[in-house]
């Protein structure tokens, strides 16, 4: 089943979407979509329109696909909302993150700056790591998608927007999770470098609430995807 | 921290440990340890003991370190214990899969040959990962360390040792988990290809626990990650 994401969404009713810019040509140039393919069309916000590819317009980097919708399916959220702020890994191991995170179900990820973290989100990367979500998001079917923020500093991320819980995530000690939620909560957590918060990170902190990734000192990238997966199970009880 | 693995154990009393073998040549020839150094010796079965290096012979294959255990420390496991049978990922992402099991905190892990799977865990392979198994440990600290078992059919790994409850991932449909565990259970998770369970496997699973690894569609690797940690936090109800 091929998706296709529409930038902005579109009017959420059955009828005709044109998927134009990066996203159309990437699906006329390199997945060759033709006309008469069945589709799914995302707006990455919990709208699926279900449809066939009607027409397929080469151009290069103007290139368009216009899908005919003929059912409209919206989907509700499953369980907490969680917003994840983590240290950025080296390499790839950013972009496995990402591509990890969408397939969780994370809600957005933003790049935080700590004083003990290596490598930084610069505007590049942050480009690439969009991609990345919005194909993660794509080929694993969510209807609602994984957004990348801005980067934050420690003490921007732990003043949150009224209604969001901040939670900071603790390496080893103990098994993952100890947070209880309900479904309709909405929470940020906050994930480390490799070399831990520093002394006057730990002081910001002081009186947030933590949470194990889980027994053992983790990298980045799983500590994360472990956080997000015990959240997700604790917005159950 | 340096961390020493100690193939079959020891006597888990303070005194003398050798380390030889590969790894021994590696603390010497790759790690580059010295006398006087502070180390842990693990033997993968939750005893570690905190010592110091009194000397390292150097001899290419045959390098020894010889560590005085000061204090040994027996580590209990926590939660329950989780047995992973999973399909193949290709390439990389094997390795990935392997080292983001030990540092969630799996028990073993075990290739499972399905019928829509790719990749085979073949002896070399295995060797390999068995590697990354152990380096994952040490890096995480792991007391109790990820085994990695032989191969098994779906027919096999559905019939567990007495004690031992089998479950099966599912992908997508809701959030993870879905099973309530006590902190001694041992489970076996068996988690399937990207291309799902076969007719005929699905025929042979009828009346197996299912365990929904998230929301989502996910990768192998992903899959397995997301249903060890709902799992070990199934454990805290």
């Amino acid at each position: 089943m091929h998706r296709l994401f529409v930038d902005g969404g579109w009017d959420r009713r059955p009828g005709e979407v044109v998927v134009g810019g990066e996203e159309g040509a990437h699906a006329v140039q390199v997945k060759r979509l033709r006309a008469g393919e069945v589709v799914e069309v995302l707006d990455g916000c919990g709208c699926v329109g279900h449809g066939q590819v009607v027409e397929v317009s080469r151009g290069g980097r103007d290139s368009r696909v216009r899908v005919r919708v003929g059912r409209v399916e919206v989907v509700e959220r499953f369980g907490p909302v969680v917003h994840v702020c983590s240290a950025v890994p080296k390499g790839d191991r950013a972009g496995q993150l990402i591509d990890q995170l969408s397939q969780v179900g994370a809600a957005t990820w933003s790049a935080l700056t700590t004083d003990h973290g290596i490598a930084e989100g610069g505007g590049h990367k942050l480009e690439r790591l969009t991609r990345i979500a919005r194909e993660g998001s794509k080929q694993c079917g969510r209807a609602w998608g994984l957004t990348i923020g801005g980067a934050m500093t420690v003490a921007e991320a732990l003043v949150a927007p009224a209604g969001v819980r901040v939670l900071v995530g603790e390496a080893g000690g103990g098994p993952a999770g100890g947070v209880v939620l309900g479904a309709g909560d909405e929470v940020r957590i906050l994930i480390g470098p490799e070399g831990g918060w520093s002394a006057r990170e730990r002081e910001l902190m002081g009186g947030v609430e933590m949470v194990r990734a889980g027994p053992h000192v983790m990298r980045i990238e799983t500590a994360a995807v472990a956080c997000v997966v015990a959240l997700l199970n604790a917005g159950r009880v």
